[in-house]
């Protein structure tokens, strides 16, 4: 915001006293600066290999005392699926990449090695795709210990990196590619990500050394959040309030701003905003180069509408140059908006993964697919999960574009058509068209009100509470004669029904977790099927209820010492005894389970439709569906066990 | 599609060994028919208001003799709510109405009483607007007598308008204005539409000699569709077998293509397919207008594409003719898929509306509107339900031009970027590109390929029944390395997601019964909203089992007869005393009653989401559930009498 401001100040109505004669485009001599990338790169990627080859040396040397650290825990950057986990150094690495993934496709030369840049240019892109992640993969590296050693490492790292880049930009701060301020502006995301990793790093060595960081190998499964959640489920009162009324206008519009804002609750998904304030500064520097292109060629696309301007030449200029001026101003309005936009669609899309998530997490399946899914692991899950950062990335990048787009198009016909006519009052084109219309509209108008008055007072008859229809032959004979005009409103309706779809699939371009497409066919969306896939995958392997139950039996296992997490340990074990005993119970003791089941649905009937069996619509009877239940729950137990034991082993 | 085999052959690739010249267009004189258009319409308007006013006489004199019937039937012109009727004269006349609309927003002409055309034409139209319902209105009110005479004068009307018109084409069939055979094409359906009405009148007018014809009065109500429905109802034995498990392939494309086809159960909605085989004609003569514009241009339009084509400029000719030619071949192509798809749309669209009826019938209405809704008449659903049928033709209109225009692009780009350059074997542009990028679409490919096969055999372990993630540390170390590989992919996906969207909403622009929006923003679809309010007066005018008991009332009230009629209307009668002492039950029976249908739901779990305040989401027992419905049906009773004391005195 802070850099429109300034940019519409550099744009702001110029001082049209001097004449201005034919701008010439400012030459900037060739750059090079004293930090020479190819240099650079070469010595970095060594630094790197050898402090992966101390770490690895660490690592060795540390998993003969401590089992649960060591050489597999450097190869696994992050716990993707830990939701408690702070990601503030997986966020910057991956921020920085996107910059450099930029950087690759628009420059012509990728890769800082090569001097041959015309020839082969596309491999040396594929090359550096694979290339780069590997460059900062130590800077990730150094964290995954939680050692002191790699925290000094990945400090000095990061320096590197950031000092470097700083250097460069100030060395050369204009470039001849495309603007002159580009090289700056692709360069303050990185700037940022890697200014953050500089100052994490020292944070965390300067934890560490007042040992007041976490300890790491339980960290997820230890973290409060699954035991407060589970105490939180188990105290849940039933909230009997429940308000059938309709809320009233101020209520709902709260109601509908509140959907829109996310309130962390465990900063979990605030590096989805970090991605997409990256993304929105990664595409400054294309529209910054788009604007001068509209700058120069302005002069003829006016001249090719033929708009009489004025007879004096030197008014023309004037004129010309003003309205070069808006252009430029609708081009970073439409920029900003766009921004905003994808700002907004974030969050609610944030909220909205949230709500997702604790339904899944209730069970209520066929609210969140509107059909039955089977939420677990599987092949296309998978690889959707791993790839769903990415493409969100690439859907908000392209529905940026998209929408700048759109969004200057719209403006740029309301400011040339609607709003400089009615500040000068000339050119009123569109304006003259309607005005020369008005019979018309106003016979739309009229037929409009006709038959809502009519419907109202003269075929609507109330009577006992039920309302009816009355004079049928008079409303038949309406129909038919207002035939012929309703098709002319029918096509009103149709270009409103064209623009409405066409601006809703735009500004909702970004956004993976709803469909564009009818709820029947909501599947063909390929964003949307990543995005249900995703959701199987993250909430098979993070329910908090298997997450607290896998945290005690861990604590068991580790540590027997007295103690709060030692009474824990117990009230897990308790529980699974007493689920062990449940599952040998006489048949009679089964009946009447079943029948406490039968009894609590039947007075709770909103509970039948959150029940398994219930969204598959087959016959089964209650009973089967709990036997059912009883299985399912038994093979989540074993899944649990399994999980339990492999992050033991870790 | 005789037609359309008729204009390809008239552009067949063209016979090119006489150099074609500059083709000069074809100068037609201005042609004015022997029945002059002017005179003709101040003669049929005085014949039809000489018509009206015999039949207000005559409908005044059978009121006297027969209390059904009479002036108020005259000036009711169709029961568009009676879905048994025949409403083959409404459609015809229909048909009529929308090719005099076009043809008022088309010619410089509007109205053929006035000589002064450039002056005012808009108030002229808005007054054919009105004019030509009112003109055309006499065909419809002959048949609404049910009288011989009714019929033999609509025979004379009908003939009259089909003569004149046919005259008046074979006088002038070629016109300057916008394309040689405009007339020609144009005046198609109408000449089709009036040849149906002169065939209907005499065959009506036979059927009245004969006394064949059914009574009027009574034929909504007592037409065994009703009946037939109830029966089936009671008869319904519950389908015990419901197949669980998913069907083949072969099954599902069989099942996906009936849904497609329409089979008519009553004739009741053949008239819309006619509605839109009208529109289909109705815009030929549009497209042969522009595709004479592209004819004209097109020379220029390859000239500015710079595409090298031959030295020899005799060569160049043929070439650009040729080119020409497929041009048009893409526009006729383009408009004949266009066509095809609406036609499949509209079938679809009516197998659809019929299953909405049914499943609203039943109460089913959280499927079809996806949220609760009160199904009764309003003010807005009146006015939808009023405009439903203009609508639905402006919607298929507008949709088929915009469909048209993207077909005619695409094909446009399919022809001269793969067809032509694949055929002759230069300018591969397209491949030559596509080719050059080959390492990246490789790599592309690749990546896809490992993350599928790595997750399934390296992340995903079966054991024991469930999958589960397994080697968590890789899969993390891997979805890092492809995160900018992804990114691409996520670009490819954006876009394929924009192009099926698009699609998707151009393909389903003329359907009003499918929301465009998301299913949480489907209301915001104008069309699906005016839809959705249209279905509800369907509905809640028109239940089959409502409509079967009237029918069993009146027919008690009027005819008083032995036999089959007296039976049923007993049989309803004692169904309706039936009801009457179950309300009055004791407290025992009621408590019977509730546990019935307590037991009845328990066992039948995929009943419970057919009641009403299931949907709500409420906390009612099933208890109250049951008064509600209860009370429901009472109000609907109430609202059944009132409709057949109505039908009664009408």
């Amino acid at each position: 915001s802070a850099m429109d401001k300034d940019v519409v100040q550099d744009y702001e109505y110029p001082d049209l006293d001097p004449l201005p004669s034919k701008i010439e485009p400012e030459v900037i001599p060739p750059c090079d600066p004293t930090a020479d990338d190819r240099l650079y790169h070469i010595c970095i990627t060594v630094i790197s290999f050898v402090v992966m080859l101390i770490l690895a040396v660490l690592a060795r040397r540390m998993k003969v005392g401590d089992r649960q650290k060591g050489l597999p825990g450097l190869l696994s950057p992050v716990n993707f699926l830990d939701h408690t986990q702070h990601k503030g150094l997986a966020v910057a690495v991956f921020g920085v990449l996107l910059c450099k993934l930029w950087g690759l496709l628009i420059s012509l030369n990728p890769l800082p090695f090569t001097t041959d840049t015309a020839n082969k240019r596309e491999n040396w892109v594929i090359l550096g795709v694979f290339y780069y992640p590997a460059l900062y993969y130590p800077l990730l590296a150094c964290g995954t210990l939680h050692n002191k050693v790699g925290y000094v490492l990945g400090s000095l790292l990061s320096w590197t990196h950031f000092g470097v880049l700083v250097w460069q930009i100030i060395d050369c701060p204009k470039t001849p590619l495309i603007h002159k301020h580009y090289s700056l502006f692709s360069s303050l995301p990185q700037i940022a990500c890697l200014a953050f990793l500089s100052f994490q790093y020292p944070l965390l060595l300067f934890k560490g050394l007042k040992g007041t960081e976490k300890n790491n190998a339980t960290e997820d499964l230890s973290s409060s959040y699954y035991r407060d959640y589970v105490k939180k489920i188990l105290n849940k009162k039933k909230s009997t309030k429940i308000s059938t009324d309709k809320p009233k206008v101020p209520q709902r519009i709260t109601d509908a701003v509140k959907s829109y804002i996310y309130t962390p609750e465990d900063g979990k998904y605030i590096y989805l905003g970090i991605v997409g304030l990256l993304l929105i500064s990664a595409v400054v520097p294309s529209l910054q180069t788009a604007r001068l292109g509209v700058t120069e060629d302005v002069a003829n696309i006016l001249a090719g509408f033929r708009i009489m301007l004025s007879p004096d030449k030197r008014e023309v200029v004037r004129i010309v140059v003003y309205y070069m001026w808006c252009v430029e101003v609708c081009y970073i309005s439409a920029m900003t908006l766009s921004g905003l936009v994808n700002l907004a669609m974030l969050m609610r899309s944030m909220v909205l993964h949230r709500s997702n998530l604790k339904g899944l997490y209730r069970g209520d399946i066929y609210n969140v697919y509107n059909c039955q899914r089977n939420i677990r692991a599987s092949r296309p899950a998978l690889v959707c999960w791993m790839g769903y950062t990415s493409f969100t990335a690439a859907h908000i990048c392209i529905g940026m574009i998209i929408q700048t787009m759109v969004f200057f198009l719209c403006l740029l016909i309301a400011v040339f058509l609607v709003i400089i006519p009615v500040l000068y009052r000339q050119n009123l084109i569109l304006f003259q068209l309607l005005w020369s219309m008005w019979p018309f509209w106003l016979m739309l108008l009229l037929v409009v009100l006709i038959q809502h008055i009519t419907a109202r007072f003269c075929f609507i008859k109330k009577a006992g509470g039920t309302r009816d229809l009355h004079n049928r032959g008079n409303l038949f004979l309406l129909t038919y004669l207002m035939f012929p005009v309703n098709v002319l409103i029918g096509v009103i309706l149709a270009i409103w029904r064209m623009i409405i779809t066409a601006l809703f699939n735009i500004v909702h371009m970004g956004r993976m977790d709803i469909s564009l497409l009818n709820r029947n066919v909501e599947a063909f969306d390929p964003a949307y099927r990543c995005y249900a896939h995703y959701l199987k995958i993250e909430v098979s392997q993070s329910h908090p209820v298997m997450k607290a139950f896998c945290g005690m039996l861990l604590s068991v296992g580790q540590e027997r010492k007295a103690g709060q997490k030692s009474r824990d340990a117990e009230e897990g074990i308790q529980l699974v005894q007493q689920d062990k005993k449940q599952n040998k119970v006489s048949s009679a003791k089964r009946a009447r389970r079943h029948w406490q089941l039968l009894y609590t649905l039947v007075n709770n009937p909103s509970l039948v439709g959150t029940r398994k069996h219930f969204q598959h619509q087959t016959t089964d009877s209650f009973l089967n569906g709990s036997l059912n239940r009883s299985s399912r729950e038994e093979s989540k137990k074993e899944a649990t066990t399994k999980e339990a034991e492999a992050a033991a082993s870790n």
